[in-house]
């Protein structure tokens, strides 16, 4: 039991600040799509990695469950407090420095709270691109974007957060600080501990700062906005981009005429850049080492290739930074758009990309038979297999009095989706990780094999269980 | 105690070969310098990975220690068993299936045992590039390029080959199969246990297959032989050229005189490509998307360039396909020409780059102090912050009868240069793996929690110790 004597002693035992006061603590124990709410004693808001150590070695004391929060964006859950309102809330806001930069080395050493916008402002200072870019970049932090090892739409190019971090530095389940703190491209003195943490979701330990890679800033960038007649085609066209383009391709996104169409529907201003629309559209970069004209010449002639090609039957190109930003915003804005229009069933998938344009057609067909009226808007990042297989309510049937019944079809719909996804030998969680909204279900698609082995690792870091409790595993 | 009887039980639990004459094994039990010599009650050479499974389980229920080896051809005696005579050697060379290869998703699935020649041969018929690449590629297998996270000439442009795997099949040390064979660049489903497995050594589990990710074949190539004053100046180059050269370059190689001057004394028909001798030079390749003018265009720029900001001081480029693999000879036969010049001891080290130009001068010059004479044989991937900081013995002391009192030097010359390493942040085995070779320096560089968190992963998947013991971890 935590007396009150007990939350003065970890009040003295760090210097940061210990909130208690319900409706100070309030806005730590919900989400911020207010999807799930939970109890805590309170939330510790320490301001270096050494009292977010002290911290977790109270925790560990007094055996209290640790529920590690950065900026509070996650889509699954993994930051919010259980019910039984025994768990600390622990804040990295507050760990916000930026500790050094080395120019020639290309990395940056950040601490777990510092926004994700913030190091890509960071990097740019020093002359050199933090790839990594969501939706979320002013709010969210790094050390969640690695604990979820998040995504975005630079993967294709530059890897996850996983393979954007070199070294990191975590306070262990018994509170004792490791210093992985490397700034190395290459280290094989002993078993990948980092990457062990990242995509832990804070279930093994909490990381507290870590070492990222920056790359060259490109010279140029330019988008074009292509209508495809289906994702067979869309997949062949990303075949061509990579061999005509290789690394200077940075993101290929596809894209419905159904999220066109919503996006038109909610975002004023926003417009279809074709003359006529298409069943299907792909969003693609290019980011260039010479200038502009370089990488507009090879955007010109990948699109002539490909509409020789029959993959793709028209196309607009960003001749401008405006044309650039109004293009990437009719990509951006379909989330949003999507929720204007009703309640939303999200499947946040991975497949072999050569499998995509079989598993849509199928998928699309049985959602149709079993779920008649219902309106797919599938949009994602097909250059990493990567679709956001998304389900809004039927036309007509977007208010509230038509939530429940619309919201009760999530668990069949969710069983339908993610059965084909594990046929298909795909992920049921690409880059929202698992938190609890998708707990229970990887474990139902996992191996008993690969489950004891989870199960092994969470046991040999957090022999208590105190770490994140009821997150990524049951 | 082994008896034969239990012996002619594991003969009937697979299918493949088991060898026990003393004379059949004996190559198994040697690595390929000569360095280290075990002893085993047999090899067994399965050709499944069901019957790896079935063999890791009798070893198992027998407590009988596995030692995986594949091509053996590693540098740190991770594959070569203890002398107790006590453990079984598990030969994967027979499981050499090119299972899969899956061209618009850009991956490819093969057994433990395919040599990375091989794997590199799929890729180039599937129109595709594998580029992981190293000296022993004609040997050596992807197993075991996994397992000690192999790293090679490109890992600068796209990385070790825990970067270019996607997925594994592992046999666990219970003898259980672990299928995590997922072509998927996202996942985001548990704990990464790919990567634990990657780079353990054998220690955690036998590999038995990987799907590896592939990429699109350059169109050309081309390398410049660049003399610099300095790894000052190597390091100033480096970023020019990847300012503007961006992911084209795929190649940074850092090669003192002394290493031109080996070359040329041992490998007949060699030269230096440049008229005038310089400390240091820099092999540099490009890979190019569009053609052979584009790349050698794009060099021909960034050397114009390194010449007026006074980073170079002459530059000899590749115009044929002779000349490209001339140039790269010099660097390649760095380690023969090395071998012929008497004994050798090798340091395999990675800094962070900007750290190296100060790390060189001060190393060399305390070794000078402390060990008269010796001299040094340094090259490497600077461009990955890895060099091989070599040395050989004084010159006119290279015959056998000098050999015993430069091996004396050893272990007071590993020190001296492995503290100065850890004092820069740096990696004792960038590339080699511990094996034995490292496994004790590298726990004494380690802090006492990531020791600890080490033995509570090995001891979370293989309780027993029977993986590959005494390797890694002591």
């Amino acid at each position: 039991m935590t007396t009150t004597a007990s939350l003065d002693t970890l009040r003295a035992a760090f210097a940061g600040r210990l909130l208690t006061d319900a409706g100070d603590i309030a806005p730590f124990l919900t989400d911020w799509r207010g999807k799930w709410t939970g109890a805590a004693i309170a939330v510790a808001q320490p301001d270096t990695a050494a009292d977010v150590a002290a911290v977790v070695r109270w925790c560990h004391a007094h055996r209290v469950p640790v529920v590690p929060q950065g900026g509070n964006t996650g889509l699954s859950g993994g930051a919010t407090p259980d019910a039984s309102g025994r768990a600390l809330v622990l804040s990295l806001a507050r760990l916000n420095r930026v500790r050094h930069v080395d120019v020639q080395n290309n990395t940056l050493e950040v601490e777990a709270g510092v926004t994700l916008l913030q190091v890509q402002e960071a990097a740019r200072e020093a002359g050199r691109l933090f790839p990594l870019s969501l939706a979320a970049q002013g709010t969210c932090t790094i050390g969640g974007n690695l604990a979820t090892n998040a995504g975005g739409v630079q993967v294709l190019r530059y890897g996850n957060a996983r393979e954007l971090c070199l070294g990191l530095e975590v306070a262990t389940a018994e509170g004792e600080l490791w210093s992985g703190l490397r700034g190395l491209r290459k280290d094989n003195t002993g078993y990948d501990l980092r990457d062990l943490f990242i995509g832990s979701e804070g279930t093994l330990g909490v990381i507290t700062a870590a070492v990222l890679k920056l790359f060259p800033q490109p010279a140029a960038r330019a988008v074009a906005f292509v209508a495809v007649p289906s994702p067979a085609q869309a997949v062949e066209l990303l075949q061509l981009a990579q061999a005509r383009l290789a690394s200077s391709l940075t993101a290929f996104e596809l894209i419905s005429d159904t999220c066109i169409g919503l996006v038109m529907k909610h975002v004023p201003g926003s417009r279809r850049p074709l003359a006529d629309a298409s069943p299907w559209y792909v969003l693609l970069e290019i980011s260039d080492a010479h200038d502009e004209a370089h990488a507009n010449e090879a955007l010109e002639g990948l699109l002539e290739a490909a509409l020789e090609a029959g993959l793709a039957t028209d196309a607009a190109l960003s001749t401008s930074l405006a044309q650039f930003e109004q293009l990437w915003a009719l990509r951006e804005n379909i989330s949003e758009s999507q929720g204007a229009e009703g309640k939303t069933i999200k499947h946040d998938i991975a497949l072999p990309i050569s499998r995509i344009p079989a598993f849509v057609e199928a998928t699309d067909a049985a959602i149709a038979a079993a779920f008649p009226g219902l309106r797919m808007v599938v949009f994602g990042h097909l250059g990493d297999g990567n679709l956001h297989y998304n389900v809004s309510p039927p036309e007509g049937r977007t208010g509230p009095e038509h939530a429940a019944a619309f919201v009760a079809l999530e668990g069949p719909l969710n069983q339908l989706v993610h059965d084909a996804v594990a046929a298909a030998g795909g992920s049921i969680s690409a880059e929202h990780g698992l938190g609890v909204l998708r707990r229970d279900e990887a474990a139902r698609y996992k191996s008993p094999v690969e489950r004891r082995m989870q199960q092994a690792v969470k046991q040999a870091l957090d022999p208590l269980g105190l770490m994140n409790p009821g997150k990524v595993l049951g």
